[in-house]
């Protein structure tokens, strides 16, 4: 009988291979859907995906409207599921990101998308699945079987595969990808200052994450995951709308966890740091020790990476944190309540 | 001096009369725009706000997607302001929502689209507003002076102006939202209802509250509003978000609110009350009797509305719950701490 966990801490774990993986077999299938997204060249760029997955198309927002300059948006599955609604979708491509390839609300944007006239891309972790078939263009991101219900590498290995297609699309030869599974291993590594640190939010039944720019899907990750595995109302803000009427509910009897690596979203986040902590919050900033407020705890993030390759390797250290909370509660991260691995929505 | 929530109070109690001027003064401008808009043909739709206004953007985007029948997604603030991106942006209408008008962030993001070719829309309180003045097409939401830090009548203000807008645009004549000044009377002398409830969170210290399609717009901004006065851990899903791993958060120890009024997406919501009854769940439904699963508390919604106009007027109930909870715990949501009333983020 596996212990509490386990099947999570495998497979948090297995990530550095498998984003090798996804570099050594899976870059030529992302140079060829570059080059057809080069092809059609759509202008407007629709994200459709649900839990994790959505968070890996939050990532994909960022690098779409600041690598490729094109609008952007998150589609809302009900538009075209629940409401039936068939839009003009001409030079629209849709991506749709999913672990399993099997939700049929994601089936059902996806084929209501391409008779609207959309070009369709599916980011899944299953070749055969009815997604990845309906879908004009897919991508495999090879994290290999997923088992424990908190996703953790199909979530990273999306996030890389959707950095490999975008940055060949705008241009780039996706080269800096290359040191990823190095850096993500020195963060796998590190499960035992984190299970440390872990010992601080024992019971702790509320939790705010902030991060600002591409960071700020790291920041929605790392919560979900906390609310998956420990149960914790753990609330996410990017750090513009946490100044935004959220900043009440920030006080010092409630942890926040702000994500903050190298890089140009940092410098918008300093005043967001400094409220915080000019509340008195307990505060954990993962970042550079230069960022952090007097009194703030670090965990620091890798140096030298750029910004837009954070959040492929930074959730590590938030996947580990999720699992020790979890664990360090008596619970079983592999068998959270009330969830399964395939979610079937409509 | 003014009683706890007093301020709040006025204005949420001043709703039907303000939504009674925009049709009346309004509709003029309305029309002007949607005529300016149909001129223009755009084909796909940003929408940028911040805090309260967010969810009205949010409204808007149904509305889009639904009504026009064209892509639509929620900028990114820190994409232009932070970043510096310069997408392209022929053919896009930008929309930005804001009270004050008086954002840096959502200045700069008006500037940035229009420079980038973005035919540009402000919806504030504030027509002489750096924001108003800014944007090439500009309405007025008339919702007079709004002194309470916590958002009401400005809220309901800048959802009709987008529907009479949006809905002209689309084709119609605005004359469906003719009844909301009544309906949202009713709402509005339904204080003590709501109020005999409250007591039920008096100490709650988190929330989940869920809506589908349209009224994920109501569920998020009745959280916000939660969090603001309350200080609550008040946190919105979607209907089908929350069954993808939030759920685990959800037991008997805390309570839900779903917002389900008449149409479409109450059929969609069904499952997910199911589920959210089967786990235990102190469950509130804002709805019809129909909806409720058993044991669940009911507080009953307007009915023959079009699902579209609902969240003009379903959010008074929850204005009103967010007030007597606050002041219940002894709170004064005039003067919540860590607020004032323009937030300047960049």
């Amino acid at each position: 009988v596996p212990g509490p966990g386990e099947q999570m801490a495998a497979e948090v774990a297995e990530q550095p291979a498998v984003l090798a993986r996804l570099l050594d077999e899976g870059s030529g299938e992302a140079v060829d859907v570059a080059a057809a997204l080069g092809r059609r060249r759509p202008r407007f760029v629709l994200l459709a995906a649900r839990g994790t997955s959505d968070h890996a198309a939050l990532y994909a927002k960022y690098l779409v409207e600041l690598r490729l300059g094109l609008p952007c948006g998150l589609v809302s599955a009900s538009t075209f599921t629940v409401y039936g609604a068939r839009p003009d979708l001409r030079e629209v491509l849709l991506v749709a990101v999913s672990q399993s390839g099997g939700s049929p609300d994601l089936l059902g944007t996806v084929e209501a998308a391409r008779e609207c006239g959309a070009t369709t891309l599916a980011v899944t972790n299953a070749p055969g699945s009815p997604l990845a078939q309906a879908a004009e263009l897919t991508i495999d991101v090879r994290a290999g079987e997923e088992h424990a219900v908190a996703a953790t590498k199909s979530y990273t290995a999306e996030l890389l595969a959707l950095f490999l297609v975008l940055d060949r699309w705008a241009g780039g030869d996706g080269s800096a990808a290359g040191v990823l599974p190095e850096v993500c291993a020195d963060l796998v590594a590190r499960r035992g200052e984190v299970a440390e640190l872990a010992q601080r939010y024992r019971f702790a039944s509320r939790l705010v994450v902030t991060g600002r720019g591409y960071s700020y899907a790291t920041a929605r990750e790392a919560a979900l995951k906390l609310m998956e595995t420990s149960y914790l109302s753990a609330h996410a803000f990017s750090g513009a709308d946490l100044l935004h009427g959220p900043m009440a509910v920030v006080d010092p009897e409630h942890p926040v966890l702000a994500v903050v690596p190298e890089g140009t979203a940092a410098a918008a986040m300093a005043p967001v740091l400094a409220a915080v902590a000019g509340r008195g919050a307990d505060l954990l900033v993962l970042g550079s020790p230069g960022i952090a407020p007097a009194g703030a705890r670090l965990l620091a993030l890798p140096t030298g990476l750029p910004e837009e390759l954070h959040p492929v390797v930074d959730i590590v250290l938030l996947q580990w944190l999720a699992l020790e909370v979890a664990v360090g509660r008596g619970l079983d991260p592999d068998a959270p309540r009330g969830l399964s691995k395939v979610t079937r929505t409509w």
